[in-house]
């Protein structure tokens, strides 16, 4: 058992991944030297993302002014790293009580359709355009072809009803833009890619907008960062870490399977695959992750889990105490099959020999997501300096986006 | 290029996994024979449900009976094999304009709760539960936490809106149930397991109660069926599970992406991993099915496929025709977007030496869904006997169900 604030990591069934980490104790500290290397230069700003209350409390204000003006729709029009954050946050924690909240992301033509509509209620809507570059294809397609629409609609006012979060450094296309046609703009944090953004304005505007409690997710993810700051490579994050690269050197454990037993986790899986395949998955080396969802994937995936090759390391997620309570009318508890069943899988896979851990959080809170955001970014990095993987680029992405420009007929 | 019904596979970039299929056709041979076999002892029921007009005609009366009776939601409970299907069908096909579809299946008490409310439209609502054995203790807690209001809420009606699908045979707790309580009750095929269950009513009467065409669906898969039945090893299922076998066996490739560029199939790719992962994964074998969605996932996964290591086949599948139009106002096609993406992330994988292939559709009809649904479940099936594994099995899934048996203190 290794805990950091909110999350308790269980190891016991990670066998020789365990028993490794004390041999790799002069990479770990070496890799932490680095990581607080690139902190304190300020190379990258996820680390010190969870202090800056200044943007909160600028992000809360706004959201309170739109809100006010009777804005219920928020259309988010960003994708990859600049809507998977958003998408966790609010699959965790909306509870429908602030403005709805619409996706658009892939620019499939039957997806953005029905947001082309003049009768569409434009007046209690805004967009929210997210792309740290500016010229992500995807996002500016779909923002054009709704900015039209809205112009059409709401005329001379229609600016009012587009926000921006991108780089402010000029020669932005977006923020060019912004300027021009007077959108407010939040800036997208320059040394922060966008898998490592979702405690910026990326995240928490949307979290803002729909009326969640944006102070107390920085708050949760302020106590794992201080936590690890303070422990050094005995912190959670440094641990999980270690195991998981014995596992995936040592143990050939290529795939690396998230599977969290709580539907309001069930999109925080998908954040954690961009992440983990983005920021690892380069020069030939890297750990596959995969999406599960306990209990529903114990009649998917757990077969092959379970009695397939043995090239898997999964991580549970448990959540200690659900929100709500429901009971058959014979008395057996949904949260105690939820347990049992997490458990009943972890036992199997052990018997297989399959290596498998558990995060633990107490409950469902902004402040505990904060802190699993914070863990995984932090896992994430650690893990990549121990691969000797630079964990922030892409160099990947680029050739097939040219190729795609090259049949657009567009310029790069 | 290799055509059958509907679908065409483009297997230009799948490299040396082409050039061994001639070496193998014996190994072919020898699975289209055992496939006859099970196909015509019935051993496997999967084959013919297509052509299964008759239950077709049953279903479509029943939902229009169950619609005239003002239903507008119907709550779907099954998990795994028991609503993939159907799910997958819905978000392909529907239009909104047959009944409202929920689906529960995760034992989740935070998803379950807002549905025991008796102010609920109970009157408007029908239960269709579903599980083959009629034992799965996720679907039973959930229906009994369910038909516990609904029978408070409705009385002596409450069983009017009951619809149970399971096997019909003496002993299954959920038909005698289902007899006592006089729930109507459709069969469960036998000789069909739930990931092969999609085109029985398990997969065909949510379907028609959303008010959908499921003719079409049988016919794609019925042509899809015969012509395999026809052209024996020539066909596309046994040709592409051919590639597939190859690719793994030996390219070693260890994962298998499924890619579509179309938002419509991104439920299908989970239909597509429960029925690969569940059927090919045991005695350590198996490939690994992996999600992903086009466009989306250039920005979150392509990195790590085009990038990271060499362990993955990708198969997209295009669709060549929408059936929305959107433009940019400066004349950029969303349809054009989308397949660019699709060809320039081909492009840039098949520079990495990465493999891959494209199932193409004329467009997303209930006929290609229909096609493709068949087609991999051929494919599915060839490729376990090209493995020598049993496909109709899951062994592995016993043993962690008996450990969350125990810990409930209930009996198997």
């Amino acid at each position: 058992m290794i805990s950091s604030s909110h999350v308790t990591y269980d190891d016991a069934n990670m066998g020789k991944a365990n028993e490794g980490t004390s041999e790799i104790s002069d990479k770990l500290k070496k890799a932490h030297e680095r990581i607080e290397t690139l902190r304190n230069d300020g190379a990258q700003g996820f680390f010190d993302l969870p202090f800056d209350g200044k943007i909160a409390k600028e992000l809360e204000r706004m959201a309170k002014e739109i809100r006010g003006r009777g804005i219920k729709t928020s259309i988010v029009i960003g994708i990859g790293g600049s809507n998977l954050g958003a998408k966790t946050i609010l699959r965790a924690l909306d509870e429908g009580k602030g403005a709805e909240t619409i996706f658009l992301d892939n620019p499939d033509p039957e997806s953005v359709f029905p947001f082309l509509s003049p009768s569409f209620d434009w007046k209690k809507t805004i967009l929210l355009v997210i792309s740290k570059s500016g010229r992500t294809l995807e996002t500016t397609a779909i923002f054009d072809a709704l900015w039209k629409v809205l112009k059409k609609t709401l005329g001379s006012t229609a600016n009012e009803h587009v926000f921006i979060i991108t780089e402010l450094v000029s020669g932005n296309p977006l923020f060019e833009r912004a300027k021009q046609e007077s959108f407010q703009v939040f800036p997208h944090p320059t040394n922060t890619g966008g898998r490592f953004s979702v405690l910026s304005a990326v995240g928490l505007f949307p979290a803002a907008l729909a009326g969640l409690n944006i102070r107390g997710l920085l708050n949760g993810a302020k106590e794992m960062e201080e936590a690890r700051r303070k422990e050094g490579i005995k912190h959670l994050a440094v641990q999980f870490a270690a195991r998981q690269y014995i596992a995936l050197i040592q143990g050939k454990k290529s795939i690396h399977v998230l599977m969290p037993y709580a539907d309001r986790l069930s999109q925080f899986v998908f954040w954690f695959c961009q992440l983990w395949a983005e920021s690892l998955g380069k020069n030939g080396r890297g750990q596959t992750p995969l999406p599960a969802i306990g209990t529903v994937d114990q009649h998917a995936q757990i077969q092959l889990f379970i009695d397939g090759p043995g090239d898997k390391v999964v991580t549970f997620i448990a959540v200690e105490k659900m929100m709500k309570q429901v009971k058959t009318p014979s008395g057996l508890n949904f949260a105690k099959i939820m347990d049992a069943s997490r458990q009943g899988t972890a036992h199997a896979l052990t018997a297989q020999g399959k290596l498998n851990g558990t995060l633990t959080i107490p409950s469902l809170t902004p402040e505990s997501l904060g802190a699993l955001f914070q863990f995984f970014m932090l896992a994430t990095a650690y893990l990549g300096e121990l691969l000797e993987i630079n964990v922030y680029d892409q160099p990947g992405v680029e050739a097939g986006k040219k190729e795609t420009m090259r049949l657009l007929g567009l310029g790069s």
